[in-house]
């Protein structure tokens, strides 16, 4: 595959020969392998691999990537081929996929699908990004509890290849509101003639207008394959299976990270994202942060005289804001995936205060004491005491704001890890000067 | 669920009457609203509830919580109960619940298993943790491609009660070597005398010593949902499943997050967790990353004189410092995630290089353009041009470096994760500040 990539990645046009033998290569290569090597190199060089590829297999190669590398592929590709790619695909992954192509392409694409395909894509489409009803399958069964463990066999003998999931089946009412699940698993358990109300269990429904995100992470940590979709008059119009819920949680995880480390999220494999992009990803937050970091210029600023008088107390800034942002920065990681596990709720914020009041105390009694030995040793008795208070008073306040801030940030409607990491640092680092300068003042009186 | 919660949270032990009041609360909660109780109480309060509830309802309960929350509990309730909770969870569960618990709670609960439970957990444990071999499910049925489909749905529903899946079949040769994976699917097509050679599909296998976290990934992303396990000898000795994997793989999320905000991972949910362990999960890596910011006190040390004499240069210090901590985070997270999902890999280390030198140079060309223009306008164009050339320099390095540590770490078999962003913002920090005064006793001529 090593040769591939090399051969791939060469700068002139290949001649007919090379291509014949790049092709052969290809059909050595697995789906897993073909994914990798596309995740690895630039959407032209992308497109000329799909074209290479057999149909059938060039179609399952474009349905395993993400919707937002299909985007990519689709605008290098051009019009051919697309329209193949776009009719073989699940209705939910189409959605996904139009929300990353420019109106024009996305309406053309649409435009071109059989009529019952159009209808299918065009209810998913009805519901709000970031919604259960977005990224569910509408093609279900129609199993009633009234019908035997024969009948409902028969009915997925003829439908099974259009429906996404049969591991898990709703069942539903005259009025086709859902009073069940049957789980496929029942039915081996069960004689031919029993009925679909003695099989089935309980269901747990998703709203078409639930979060996508929680619902998400619920299917995923319940060990449930599929959770049947309802409109508001709780009637089945869908289901959510888990491969749509694994996508959706990992595209959040994917956000998280990136909005800790502050950037975006890429969506498109790294090594096949563009330079420019990359850039794009990371620039707004850095000009945001080095903006909001001017504050600390200006604190320095007002105790410029203070400094003047003992410059030794700049050697410690760096030490200072830095374990502030650390401290701050441990709280606000803990606290944000707890939220994003939904271990921790908005209403459990003077819960978290409390705890974090008390590690941020422990952790700064330990690095306070430490920092005071360590700068009397070298600096004395008095910048010593300087340091070691300021640790305690600066690990107290980051660890409390620190575990506030991602829970703040959910109250009032934004992304926890955005509020979160980036801004405790510029917060701390602030917060930290000024409790510095005003404890050097009183102690070293000056 | 609020006045439960705030009912269970009274210190004071509950009358026999108040007793049943939450037993009869504790009846109306689902088995969601229960694990989300748990998660949110102390072991010693959790212990109680499973008390409270019916033995069945609490034996799911049980299954449903994380291996550690799982032996945070087990050692608050004693001896009594623990033995039903560990017979009813499947051989892979129970492994993880055994690796949190200390070796004599362990033994002892191994040895109370009935004999065939006692054989199943052993073939498990024998494979190292991090392996497939020690999540894997070691019941599976016994089909091979000369077996009808007839046969098949007789064997599965005599077993389908012991079998962790019966959705993704593996079929075995006559010496037990994996020769594909028939999906229950394919049978809902079939005629009842089809023979399982034509219905069943290539099979992707996994080797019992394979890297845990990797499958883990790769199952999902493949929308598989189950892969077969194979020992040395290519003989079917197992089946890991999709919700172990995506189990592990939440698990890892967990401890990448954690690990980028210099912390270790919970595994307990964050207000069920003592606060005591949560300083423990903070402390070390503070420590650490206090004592090598030390190195930032000696670097501006070293400068101390410059520093006298212009006092207004250290003015800029936290901006120039957290702007190079801030782009070599940014690197590292998107490099870091890009090695968990396998986009990148270690022989991409000059790809990568190459990559982030340029973004680098872009994003310190923006920044310092504009740090230049703002520092001239208030300090004058000598700090003007200090500034403006620092943050050129500093993005530059700090890119390139934040983007190449995952990617060494990861070759010297460290946890990319670690490496990357704590240890990345010391380095950044102590490397800007060289960089900072270097550039400013050239340009300012001291």
């Amino acid at each position: 595959m090593k040769a591939l990539e090399r051969r791939l990645s060469g700068r002139r046009e290949a001649s007919l020969e090379e291509l014949e033998e790049v092709q052969s290569e290809l059909a050595t290569l697995s789906l897993r392998e073909l994914t990798s090597l596309l995740g690895r190199t630039s959407a032209s060089r992308g497109a000329k691999i799909l074209r290479l590829l057999p149909p059938e297999r060039s179609a399952a190669l474009f349905d395993a990537l993400t919707a937002a590398h299909q985007a990519d592929l689709i605008r290098a590709l051009g019009d051919d081929k697309v329209v193949n790619y776009f009719g073989a695909i699940g209705a939910e992954d189409r959605v996904a996929l139009l929300d990353h192509l420019p109106v024009e392409i996305a309406e053309r694409l649409v435009r071109q699908l059989d009529e019952d395909d159009q209808r299918v894509t065009s209810v998913v489409l009805g519901y709000r990004k970031g919604t259960v009803g977005r990224r569910m399958s509408p093609k279900v069964p129609n199993v009633t509890p009234e019908m035997t463990v024969r009948e409902v066999v028969g009915l997925l003998h003829d439908h099974v290849d259009e429906l996404e999931t049969i591991y898990t089946i709703p069942v539903v009412d005259a009025d086709r509101s859902v009073c069940g699940v049957l789980r496929l698993r029942s039915l081996f358990r069960a004689a031919d003639d029993d009925r679909v109300a003695d099989l089935m269990e309980d269901a747990s429904v998703f709203h078409a207008g639930d979060d996508l995100e929680d619902s998400a992470r619920w299917l995923l940590s319940s060990g449930r394959l599929a959770v049947p979709v309802v409109d508001d008059d709780n009637r089945l119009i869908g289901i959510f299976t888990y491969d749509e819920a694994h996508d959706v949680a990992e595209g959040a995880n994917s956000e998280d990270s990136a909005r800790m480390g502050a950037s975006e999220a890429l969506r498109t494999p790294y090594l096949s994202t563009p330079v420019l992009r990359l850039v794009r990803s990371r620039i707004v937050w850095l000009l945001v942060l080095a903006l909001s970091a001017i504050l600390t210029v200006q604190v320095l600023d007002i105790f410029q005289a203070t400094l003047e008088q003992v410059v030794v107390l700049s050697l410690f800034i760096p030490l200072l804001t830095g374990t502030g942002g650390n401290t701050g920065n441990q709280a606000a990681t803990t606290v944000t995936r707890a939220l994003a596990l939904n271990d921790v709720r908005k209403s459990d914020i003077l819960s978290v205060l409390w705890r974090e009041l008390r590690v941020g105390m422990l952790l700064g009694t330990v690095l306070g004491s430490l920092g005071f030995l360590l700068a009397t040793a070298f600096f004395g008795l008095g910048i010593g005491t300087v340091i070691g208070a300021t640790l305690l008073i600066i690990c107290t306040i980051s660890a409390t704001v620190g575990g506030m801030m991602p829970i703040i940030a959910k109250a009032v409607g934004a992304d926890p890890a955005v509020f979160s990491n980036p801004f405790i640092s510029t917060f701390c680092d602030a917060t930290g000067l000024v409790v510095y300068f005003l404890i050097a003042k009183s102690v070293l009186g000056i």
